[in-house]
């Protein structure tokens, strides 16, 4: 009932076969007396093939011209689902995202979405039409093709969603839901009912590009509610929203975890208020993204910070450090690979003081490390040796009840 | 110099390699001091494979959305060309139809182009860019995304070329041009420097796809002087333009034929002035492509009609026939198949009397029987036994002294 936007992602359209299936769950939501708009990517390997075609050509391929070529995958999904839906009797219409009205800064390859002319949508849904979207891509002022960049198309339905009011936005994806931790590391990882948006953006990366942040903040900003659940199986999957009633006692509703982690200590730094800004600009020039970071002052004039990376990053940061070293004026550089970052989200944490404490006890007992730490308000960060990592999860997974998850369906 | 519109067909575009190749030529253009607008076809195998898709989801596709799904194939090699293009220093802009402004009727499948809005075009000219521009789609006022139809892309280059003013209208495709005859069949076939539009509308089917019908209508509207060339070979292709200067002294220019004739005549019908309208309009009804009519009135009431067809509708030609046997009141339907057509083609045949005399000779001089006769201006359609049809051809070629056509390039 009431307006749902569906969202199917690459895999769940990859063939005819499986644009079948999709065509299938959509005419079911609109004989359940739903108005339905759907948002599809471009099926499944389309845009490896056609990003590999341009490598071919270019080393660095225009942006304008890769927003061009990459667009017409969407292009293609939407009128093949069209076609699947008509077969099934129902009234269709698909549109590009020029002619959805998704109307993108004049930006190439990363748009953001300025605002939606829902005009035609609206009356197509009027008429009883199933309105067919290409997720991923918009129009800027000029009248330039532009896409969305990562998570497009979860942010195109999000975005359509909040424009049209809709009652509910579900992303269709090959999982059924979000987890409490990986369950192909965790064999006792549950599939949560419910999570807040904050607690999905920090456990963004248990879910394997399940959703993609900027689509869930978006989300959050509009109020949005979210559904991830499976395109393949009919059970329900996992509501994203505010307001979480369900699971209210849990205190710690996942756990993160990743590996590759490296930490770099910059040390004997000039104690000043330019060193910290001034290595992490320097570093972001390079593009190198920085995750933790510890500043140990010593109330001396010398500082030392540590901060932690990808290990794929180290050797660049160790040239940008080594380049820089004039400007930033330390004495020596450090590092230790090997690590891994494990983390216990839960919005729970804001009025549970002590839970930080509970996990370092965790960790202690099972003779993990802690090497650095982050925590915000719904989230502990530890980094720990890499040949823990599994350990320490499961242990944390264990402590903070997550095996027994009470179903409240 | 001056302006060039190009346009490269799938199979100049088929792959990476090819689609440098193509940017090779238009460098080459670009730089020898002209602005070039390019327009290119759908890669390939592209369109067929996209089609297949469609077939698998749907016995009779929506022919909105076909144009939705075909569109794209154009719109990725625009992008691919723009990238070539750019690794070779040029500046370069590419659009899709609705991008250049290309509006046509709003009609799905087969429209036809309105107007073109070349401003934006004008303007990217005059900044020094080359254009390339999707051939074979364009934009209903409703902005609904169409398609042109077959030779879609001919006619869009050709189109653009009149709007734009150009000085020409270079057609790359896999021949070198426009021939006598066809010179798999013939050996001494003999490219033509240049034909005139009429000649290259009734050559047309000599061209094995050279170059679209429509398109050379077209240009024959808007006097855009055609070239259609190799994109592989560096040679002068055939020229096509209203006055022929070139070769004025050859009466007849090409010899067309077709095999796969069946000859079907209706007997003993009513000698009444609508027979014969009703007998074509019932066969265009049941999409029957009717070629040659004779009307052998005898002077009684009664009246013969024959016909020629593909052998391929004759099943469904007769079914017709039977089905309206009532409607039609003939007596009976008689037909004969394994013939074939061949014409020449010459515009020169209007100021030469005796031209259709000394085609009858030549075929008799050879023994071959003329079953069925057709004239225009221009051309003298016979129809023969299918086994005569390669004797006939070079008979002809030999006889009309194309074989010796001189080259006066």
């Amino acid at each position: 009932m009431g307006l749902i936007v569906q969202k199917f992602g690459g895999t769940s359209v990859a063939d005819v076969e499986r644009i079948i299936n999709v065509a299938n769950r959509v005419a079911e939501e609109k004989r359940n007396g739903s108005d339905v708009v759907v948002v599809v990517s471009a099926m499944g390997k389309t845009t490896d093939k056609l990003v590999q075609m341009a490598n071919e050509l270019s080393s660095s391929p225009s942006k304008r011209e890769m927003d061009m070529l990459l667009s017409t995958g969407e292009q293609v999904t939407i009128s093949l689902l069209a076609m699947a839906l008509m077969e099934q009797g129902l009234d269709v219409v698909s549109y590009t995202g020029w002619q959805a009205g998704i109307e993108t800064e004049s930006v190439h390859g990363n748009a953001r979405i300025k605002q939606i002319n829902t005009d035609k949508i609206k009356n197509d849904l009027e008429e009883g039409k199933v309105v067919i979207v290409a997720g991923f891509q918009g129009v800027a002022e000029n009248g330039e093709i532009t896409t969305l960049g990562r998570g497009g198309s979860d942010t195109t339905a999000v975005a359509l969603a909040a424009a049209l009011g809709a009652d509910k936005c579900d992303i269709y994806t090959d999982v059924t839901g979000v987890f409490t931790t990986d369950p192909r590391v965790v064999k006792g990882a549950r599939k949560l009912l419910g999570v807040s948006y904050d607690e999905m953006l920090e456990l963004a990366n248990l879910g394997a590009g399940v959703l993609h942040p900027r689509a869930v903040e978006f989300a959050k900003n509009y109020g949005v509610t979210l559904e991830v659940r499976s395109s393949m199986e009919k059970e329900r999957g996992t509501v994203i929203e505010e307001e979480m009633e369900m699971e209210q006692n849990l205190v710690v509703r996942g756990i993160a975890f990743e590996d590759q982690i490296t930490r770099v200590s910059v040390l004997g730094l000039d104690n000043s208020l330019t060193s910290m800004p001034t290595i992490f600009s320097t570093l972001a020039k390079h593009h190198i993204n920085v995750d933790i970071i510890v500043q140990s002052g010593t109330g001396t004039d010398k500082a030392n910070i540590s901060f932690s990376i990808k290990s794929g990053d180290l050797a660049e940061t160790l040239d940008v450090l080594e380049g820089s070293k004039e400007l930033l004026n330390y004495q020596s550089v450090e590092s230790e690979t090997g690590l891994s970052k494990v983390s216990i989200v839960g919005a729970g944490m804001i009025s549970n003081p002590g839970v930080a404490a509970k996990m370092f006890e965790v960790l202690a007992e099972e003779g993990i490390q802690v090497k650095m730490v982050s925590t915000s308000e719904i989230k502990v960060s530890t980094v720990v040796e890499q040949a823990s990592m599994v350990k320490a999860v499961e242990a944390l997974h264990d402590a903070f009840e997550l095996s027994h998850i009470p179903v409240n369906s």
